[in-house]
This record gives C-alpha cells, structure tokens and sequence, in this order.
C-alpha cells in the first residue's frame, strides 16, 4: 500500500523520502525519484510532511517512538500524518507526544485496497488540528479521490476507519449467511451472485438510501413497517430452520424486530431496529 | 404496489382485468383501459396470466383458495405468477394445489419498492416448472428491468426473496451500529454520512467483491487476512466498549474471527467467515 | 418414561389400563398389575383420568385426534392429562378439541429424566380448567414430588416446561464456554468440575437467590453493581480473547451491562440485565 | 469483604496489621486486636503473608507499586497474597514483579459475597509457585470454606474467577428471559420462583450433572439427544415470538443445536453444545 501511495506523489512531482523495513522493496522508487532513507529518522528529518503506513500499532510505535524514529526526527512545524489503522488509544497517545514536541499530527486512515491505491481511487479521512490538516491536505489529496475531514480529535479519524472495517465484516457474515441458506435451498452460488449483482450491486441505492435515513433518523412515514420486516424475519428463520442453517444475524434482527413490535413501534420504518442500536448506546 | 404493475402492463399494451379489495383504488385503472373485476374469481376466468400481488400469506390464501377465488376460476393451462413475498411453506402449498388442477403456477418476488416499480426498475424472480415460467415470462419482463430464473422449485424464489429481505435488515442493523457508535463519538451523523456515501454508496464494488469471492468460496491468497480482521475488530469493540456503544453484530463477527484464527485459519483472507457460515449449516 | 410412572401408580394403588405403541414394553407392567390396551381407545375407553406420555406433538396429535385415539374414547367428564413436552400451539388446540367434546384436559409436563421418575422425584405442571385439574390431581401427586399449578390455560403449563428446558440449554453453553475458557487456560476439566461443585452445585444458593432478586424486581442497594458485572466481563472478555476463544454469551451479556451503564443503570446490582430483558419484551 | 476476612483471621488467632483508605473502617478491627497501619507499606514490612482484597485493577496497582505500597515494604520471602477479582494482565505482571524482587506472590480471588465472607463460607482459589501458596494456606483456609490450588501460573486463578462471574451473569441473563417469557403468557413471578426453586433451586443436582458431562467430554448413549433439544427450542422460540419476547440466549443456543443437526450430531446428547463450544476455541 505504502509503494502505491509514494508512487502517486512522486507522480504528482512531490519530493520524497522513503523508508521502508525491507530496503529493496523501496528500491524501484528510487528509480522513480525518491531518495531512499536507512531508518525512518532520515526520512523524516527534512521533511514539512511524514506519511506513514504500517501494518499496526506496534509498527507504529516502532517506527514513531523508536531510537531512529519520527518523533525524534521532525523538524518543528513538520506533521506526521498517520495513515495507519490504528487504536484510537495509541492515535491519542501520538496526538499528545506531538503535541508535547511542538510537530503536528493528523490522522488519515484511508478506504480502499492497494489495487485502489495504484488507480488513486482511494478515500481518505483526516482528523486533528485544522493547522495541521491544512498542511496535509495537499498530500492526501494527491492519494485519492476524496478526504473527509473529521474535526480536531485525530483519533475520531481512526474510529472511523475501524467502523468502516466492522461494517465490511457485517456484510461479509450476511453475504455468507445468505448464500449458505440459499445454496442448501439447491441455488446455484453463482446464479445467486448474479442476482445479487442485480440487486444489491454497483448501481444499487439501497445501501444509501437506508444510511440517508439511519442518519436523519425518521421512521415516518413508513416505506415498510418493523411488523412487515418481522413477518419476513420469521418467514426467512422458519426456511432456515427446516433447511438447518443457522442464521445468527437473522436470529439478532428478528430479536429487535420483535422487540420494536413490542414496545409499540412496529408501525414505524423498519429502519428503526437503527434507532434502537443508538438508544442501547444510551443516545 | 399492485396499482405500479398494473399501470406498467396497460402502457405496454397487455389487456387487463383488476381487482383490489377497495375497489376505488382500481378505479384510475380503468380509466387508463383495465376491466375492474368485483372479485378475483371474476379477474382471473378469462385469464392466461393472473398476477397476484398481496400483503402476506393470509391475503394470498384468501385471494387464492377462497369462495370466490383465483384457484376455481381458472381456465386449464392458465398461469398463476405470485409476486407476494410470502413463505416457503405456503408457495409449496400453492404449487401443490395447482398442479393437482392442471394449473401452473409460478412463484416471482420482487425486489424493489412501489417507485421502483413506476420506473419499472424492479428486479424479478421467477420459479416454477419450465413451460409455467414460460408463459408468464412477458408479463415478467414487462414489469422489471430483468428476472432471475431459479429452476422448478417455485417456493425456492420466495426463500431467495426472503433472504434478501434479511440481507436488507442486516445492513440497517450494521448501520444503526456503525452510526451509534460515530455519532457518540462526536461525528455529525450527516458527516457520516457523507463518507459513508463514498465509500460505500452507489458506485462502490466492495459488496460486490465479497459477493463475488464468496460465491467462489475461495480465501487464499487473502487480499485481508482475517488475523489482520480479527484485529481491527477487536480495537473497534474495545474503542466501543470506551464509548458505551453494544456493537452485537461487531461481537458476532469478532466471535468468527477469533474462532478462524483458532482454528488455524487466520491466515486464509477474512471473507473466510463466509465459508463458517456454510459449514455450521453441515455445507 | 411413561414406564416409570405407570409403575410409580400402580405401586401406589392405581388401576391402570396401559398402551405403549411396542406392545412387548408393556408386558412388565402386566406382571404389576396393569391391564394392557391394544389401542389407545381401548386404554382410555373407561377411564376417570388418562395420562398420555409422548415423545412429540406428531405422537400426541396420533393417539389423540386418530380414529383409535383418546378423544373417541373417553366418557364424559373423563379427564386426559397430557405429560409430554409439546408445543404451546397443540396444547391449546388439544384444550379446545376437549372442551367442545365435553371432556377434560389437563397439561401437566414433567421436570425430570427417567431415573428421577423412578424414585419419584419428578417435579410436575399442572395448568387446566380448575375442577379438571382437582379430578387429575391424585394422579399428579402420585407422580412426583410436588406439582405447581399454573392456572386454568393449559398451554401455559407447556409453555413453562419449554422455558425450563431453554434454561437447562442456556446452562450447558455457558457451561461449555466456562469449560473451553478455562481449559485452554491451562485447567484440567476435573479440577474445574470439582471447583465448579463447591460453589454452584448442589447447595448453593446462588442460582436461587438471582432467581428470588428477579422475581422481585429490585435492583437496590446493590450486592454487586452493573458497573463492576461490566468490568469482569471486560477482563473475562480480554482473557479469552488472548486465548482465543470466543464466548458468545458472555459477549451478549456484556452488551446488556454496556447498555446498562451507558443508560444510567450502572450503579443498579448486575441483576438488572434480567429486567432489561423484560424491557426489551414490553414489560 | 476485606473486614470480614480480617475478622475471621483474628478470630482465628492470627496477628494481623490492617490497612484501609479509610482509616475509620479499620477501626473496630483495631478492638478486635489489629494493628492499623497508616499506609500499605507500614501494613506490609513486618507481615510473613499479606492479603490485598481491592476493588479492581487500578486500586490493586496503586497498592502494589505505589511510593508507599506493598512491593517496597515486602520482607525477603514474605508472601502477597491478591484476593481481588483483576485482569489476567495485571496478575502475570504482578507475578513477574514480585519475582523479581524476590518476593512470593500467591493469586487467590475468591467466590461469595461479604455476608458469606462473615460465616466463612467462601470459596478460594490459589495459584502461584508451589512454596508462596505453601506459605499462603494457612491464612487461605482460615478464610473460607476450602481452596482449589490452580498450578504455578498465579494468572489462571484470576482467569477462573472471572470464568465464574461470567457464569453467574449468564444465569442472570437466562432467568431474565424466562421470567420475562413465563411472565408475559400470565405466569406471576413468585409462582415461577416458587417452581424454578423447585426444580433448579438448592438440592437440584441438574447443574452438577451437566458439568460433569461436560468435563468428560462423552454424550454418548444421550440422555436426551440434540435433535430433541432442537426441536424444545423452536417450541419455546415459537411461542416467545407469539408472545413478543426476544430470546437471545434461546437464539444463540438453537442455532448451536441446528448446526449440531446439520453436521451429523443430532443423535449425541444435547450436551454437545458444550463441545463445540470447545471446538470453536480450537480445542
């Protein structure tokens, strides 16, 4: 990820340093134009602006705190822009060491795998000190196709970013929950993708269309009522259950479902069982 | 709902008959050329096709197997399509008592709501013996931009209608979770939003690439491994956990995460939890 | 089962008319006393109270309902005292079928394995219209160790028995989860076992005290507040979670004192997680 | 529960020192023959064994490793004994701090409340070097009803006490869906608790036995098979959703037993839930 990102900025005629663990992986950068640095301090010390990208919060730490490291590089007014996915722990823990040392910091997780990247299709998020951001902005810029700024706080940017992941993952479990129950009802997998494709695929507003709603928090009036969604849940678990496939999704839906009916909500818009996720959290 | 199909079918120049329980609701119908039936026996006697299109499975019973209903008035080899969003159980039973009349029958959900419908935007099913689906494939096709056949089995549409349903209900779940947590983590929910839409929304391929890989069922080389997963879940939980956010479906999936991992999967790529899914159904 | 209890009454005193569908298991208890039935009409034919111990709703449906079965059989004011575990639905069809025929019915599911039947330790239900149950109550009382009356709707004797049955489950996963955690933490599962006896097996008072404090609802002054309940299953969550093992319920529970605590209840004792489920049901 | 303990340790002849933040809650200690010490470390420097028994992971560490706290004060070969319920982190690196310092550390939690603490009936667990729990047994005896020593890894104790909170939690969750369930369909608390004492109360051996099956690891011949508990499940799932109240624990576990069906195990006894639990953590 790192490669296709140095790749973009020197593309884009920015100057750079690069650091990476395994030299020779840098190597055809070098050719590209970067100078090559032996430890992160070298890459960092002349730089306004340091991009790191690494695989965790131990990279990080290493890379920040070590001996030969960032912090200790940065020339005064340089910020470090993290790009890492990260704990919203240790991006507090950097936000106050930078701090501490008069640098900047921003947070810029980024959406997108390194196929993204290379195509500079990317989407980044950047929060910290809006000084800071300013002067990252042009470099994340340069790496995709959009930034969303997130306020002062740089670890909200990593929380972001983490609840982005979760949300990938939910679709994953509901992706393989459904094709489970339909591939045991004797669907063909790629019939049902071709469906799926259809439906739930690029061009599909449906996914955008209930997060409109999620976010401005109206239920009325109704497209389809919780009472009709819980009818589709049981419908949906009683097949499942005579085909034997657990549906532990299904099961925790059909439970807020139920409960939305039975605290008289169920005339509401099924996306309710969202504001119900957002009272548990005590909003 | 009915009223959309309806007025798709007269523009494209099918003759129709229509009945709705509240009969004036038919009645912009037959200013734009439909017979208005007084009871569904009456729509459906001289009919080929009889669409039916109702609320749920009591509305279809009565519709179908009632006095005056559709299963008494129809000619041999005329065609039931039900596009109700009703159970397995009862499109089985619907199936069974056609065929026992020398009728066919033909299960076909639809996917997309009311204004989809007027822009002729729905996506279809159909299921059912060959030469039924045959039949009442132009009235299929007038209705939609397209229609996925599922092979004989008629009730098998209705259970991949019911599974996308669930499909649905698990994103606004994931999306309650995802904007509970954002917002209590001081990010404007419109915000959210916004970047939701462009990593996510219309135009993105990620839910189209898990679906794609797991129709395939296949993990390796991982382009994310789930021991990588397996840790953005946990900083996630953890930064929830700091914030009084329940994240269940976060939970859940963390569970298969640490579960692959434990059972020597965790360098397989995290759409793995798909492949779970399928063998806790004994796939 | 049925064996055991027909030999408890027949110990006792009873005369007793016995069908089993295996003619051959019966022979015993005609050796005891009993008189033997070809059908269970021939059984019920002259019966004060008959007592039907089946494995499932099929089963009881059978010899109820069939042409040989109880319902042809019994004089009026006959009692029929169903013991099987059976769904909510037959039971309250079985109460109809029976009133309308002017006949008693009584549902009276046991707590207990075969073994606890023979030593007449079952616990039994008795639910009913009031004077069906004073007629079947000899018959109970013979039976076990004690019956709890539970009203004039039978089914809700039925319903209680699943309800016990779903609790004895819910124990063996957590027993399960208590068992994996620990032993992959390095404890022999006898050495847990042993542990697990001295403080909640038989003796302790743990169980039934939780169950006295949800019966009453209160929920102050605390003996052990949420917020603590919180913090122990952080650290039991952690712990399995660096053992790699997952623990569904405990993360379910988590997410009930993380709501508890984010919604101000974070100083009520750790039993309000049971009025939570109350809540969430419209109580 | 700390007072208790000092209680009973004075009662018992044994010299003690005590220390508390509030100095005023020591003091009827000090008539029963204490000495109070005015910091930890005074507590600490003359003592062969010292008990902590604190709120949580904070209090334990200020104690411990504070200016005036327990580790400077320790004699060569004196024994600290933590009784606190704290995280498995802490407790291996209190264990590797009080090694270094060549120090006994003995990890001793404990199961009851104070009111037990007073009859001395509470439950210890003890893990550490084999020499510190020798040292340690003494005072450990002299404070409950027995102790479970847990092997040289002081942490595992720590683990196995959290292991049983999140077991009582787990009852706690599962009485309040049965209280909620049985209390909907009409069944008055107290008519429950009377019951469920009854059948699962003090005396119940179904606990005991449970756990035993699940240490053996055998559900073969089945006592009573998963395809029947599958089958209580859906009955109570059934009705519960009639009824409107959400089972999420019954969720949890009828999708363990349907997955049990599905692979093959629907003739073990319904006890295998717990294996597979273990199967899931890679046992």
């Amino acid at each position: 990820m790192g490669f296709a990102m140095a790749e973009l900025l020197l593309a884009q005629g920015h100057q750079l340093f690069v650091y990476n663990r395994a030299h020779e992986k840098a190597q055809p950068l070098h050719e590209a134009g970067a100078r090559i640095a032996g430890t992160p301090f070298d890459a960092a010390r002349e730089a306004e602006v340091v991009i790191s990208m690494l695989a965790d919060d131990t990279a990080v730490e290493a890379v920040t705190f070590g001996a030969a490291g960032i912090l200790a590089a940065l020339q005064p007014n340089a910020v470090h822009v993290s790009c890492s996915t990260i704990s919203v722990a240790l991006s507090d823990r950097l936000a106050a060491a930078h701090a501490e040392a008069g640098l900047g910091y921003v947070a810029a997780p980024v959406f997108g795998r390194p196929e993204a990247a290379v195509a500079k299709k990317l989407w980044l998020l950047a929060a910290g000190k809006a000084a800071d951001v300013e002067r990252a902005l042009p470099a994340l810029e340069a790496l995709g196709r959009g930034v969303t700024r997130l306020g002062e706080t740089a670890s909200v940017a990593n929380l972001v970013k983490l609840t982005g992941n979760v949300f990938i993952a939910s679709m994953i479990e509901s992706l393989g929950e459904a094709f489970a129950l339909t591939r045991k009802a004797g669907v063909a997998p790629e019939l049902f993708l071709e469906l799926f494709k259809n439906v739930f695929g690029q061009g599909s507003l449906i996914l955008e269309n209930y997060a409109s709603q999620v976010a401005r928090d109206r239920y009325e009036p109704a497209g389809f009522k919780a009472k009709l969604g819980l009818k589709d849940l049981r419908l949906a678990l009683s097949a499942a259950d005579q085909l034997e496939v657990p549906l532990p999704t299904a099961s925790l839906i059909r439970d807020q479902l139920l409960s939305a009916v039975a605290t008289g909500q169920g005339d509401l818009d099924w996306g309710v069982i969202a504001r119900m996720a957002a009272k548990r959290a005590g909003l």
